[in-house]
């Protein structure tokens, strides 16, 4: 760590530490130029999240599905580095860079309807800082704990400002039951500071189940006290969009119904990476993309 | 074992079994004699549960959670037989027989406005099976496999036929996001026969972390399939009565609300225990009445 600025200090205190944010949420003015209808920007930039329900087709979904039973069961595909696998049943929870590795899955990095609305919001040129599928299977599906992307980005990756935002096309049925995406509505325009020294090679677990880099209890009831927990359910092809820094996780997943997505990072061409913020080497190029990143050339498709 | 009849056997094949329910669910033909409205009645037979929103008043519900805080801490309390503690914490979980044990409690096993709904249910004088009040922490609570508690309180206590009802009293709000009781609607009419044989001092784990006497995925994605998931949600001072043969689960809770309530398990006091359906001693008597079992005096109280 050099004496360079940080507007977003996190594991360095030791008490929790609630700040403002410094940055805008949408980096556009002209609404009336926006891809989507301007009442939903206009709710994103309140909220820090959006759902679009069945942006894409049935056909769509089935097509990036079939892609996604591909390679869950590609041997190459599971002993990889980019693969994150359950603790005890090996099994594939997620895979990273997809926009690099899969022609498919690629292709949909640069779709309008999605990469479309990011370069809008954020005011320009974006590029891909970390895709992956997810998949959290029925019957045994497991929690995922309540933290801001942004506190790790900025932390581990070095991701100067809260310019980015999260795409997550899902690709099964969400219902309140089967572990939703849960957010923390207006949560994005609070930043929380957590205490705790990031460790070595953290990334390894925090994929897996994060410890450090979450929220306090305290802070935690605070501000779902004030802001309430709201829900991102919605059938297979929609999409949901999400500030950098709104506070979100999930429940557990008792039920039959697997619940998987794909999801894209998208970050502004101005907000690149630096040194990571804390004393830990940055995570490797599969989790946060740290290359020249050339703007993304974005295209209008179907893929049924 | 001996060459008794076994009406609903399980644990004991190879394969999962799938049977329809021998018993009747209303032990009782007038409905009109009814403690509640009769369509509630009538929905209970055909769901397998009903949820009486608001049955306590706000301050009956202060007064038993003013009584749960006091048994949580006190470190005799932590100490008994009867105390469930949490896996890694060490806090409490469960604590069982707190209609014996507890004054407030034990009168509360009396109360008209539940044990006289499951004597009009059961169709005739009841008594206490199993009670104990339960905590599912804020931030960490855990979730709770499907499971029908007959198949366990057949099995492993020697409970003969379904004329048994859950109640449980709902101390917290419970909303679908903080780990809610999920139930599946019409599962009491079938029996899912499970594999696996019974291990010695089961309880002591399986009031944890059940891992015999659950259905197989097969059999689960068949009957959810079916039927759906519904949610007992409500206010603080809600009453669930639900079938012993009702599918349910919940999943976990990461938001900072908890959820706590007490749970009264009435049985019929022609169905009394017999030795259990497999070949382990049964259960202590804190998880299962087994003494000469006197029917409730049911009488109407407030307990504010």
């Amino acid at each position: 760590m050099s004496s360079r600025e940080d507007l977003y200090p996190s594991r360095q205190q030791a008490e929790p530490l609630w700040l403002e944010r410094q940055d805008p949420v949408l980096y556009q003015q002209d609404l009336a130029a926006a891809p989507i209808a301007p009442e939903l920007i206009a709710q994103y930039e309140r909220d820090g999240y959006l759902v679009i329900p069945e942006l894409f087709s049935a056909a769509e979904v089935a097509a990036m599905q079939a892609e996604l039973e591909r390679l869950r069961s590609d041997p190459e595909v599971l002993a990889s580095d980019e693969a994150i696998r359950e603790l005890h049943s090996g099994a594939l929870r997620s895979l990273f860079e997809i926009h690099r590795h899969d022609g498919l899955f690629a292709q949909l990095a640069c779709e309008e309807r999605i990469a479309g609305v990011a370069r809008f919001i954020l005011g320009g040129d974006v590029y891909v800082h970390q895709s992956r599928m997810n998949l959290k299977p029925g019957f045994a599906g497991r929690e995922f704990y309540w933290h801001s992307d942004f506190e790790t980005w900025h932390v581990e990756d070095g991701m100067p400002r809260m310019r980015a935002l999260s795409c997550s096309v899902l690709l099964t049925d969400n219902d309140s039951n089967n572990g939703p995406l849960m957010l923390v509505p207006g949560s994005h325009r609070h930043f929380i500071g957590c205490v705790g020294e990031t460790p070595e090679n953290h990334y390894q677990y925090s994929l897996r189940r994060q410890q450090v880099g979450v929220p306090d209890d305290a802070s935690l009831s605070r501000i779902i006290g004030r802001f309430g927990i709201d829900t991102a359910t919605g059938p297979a092809g929609s999409v949901v969009f999400f500030d950098c820094n709104t506070l979100h996780g999930s429940n557990s997943n008792i039920t039959p119904a697997p619940r998987s997505n794909l999801f894209y990072v998208f970050n502004h061409i101005d907000n690149r990476l630096q040194a990571p913020f804390c004393a830990q080497p940055p995570r490797p190029a599969f989790v946060a993309e740290r290359g020249p990143a050339e703007p993304l050339n974005i295209v209008a498709r179907e893929y049924a």
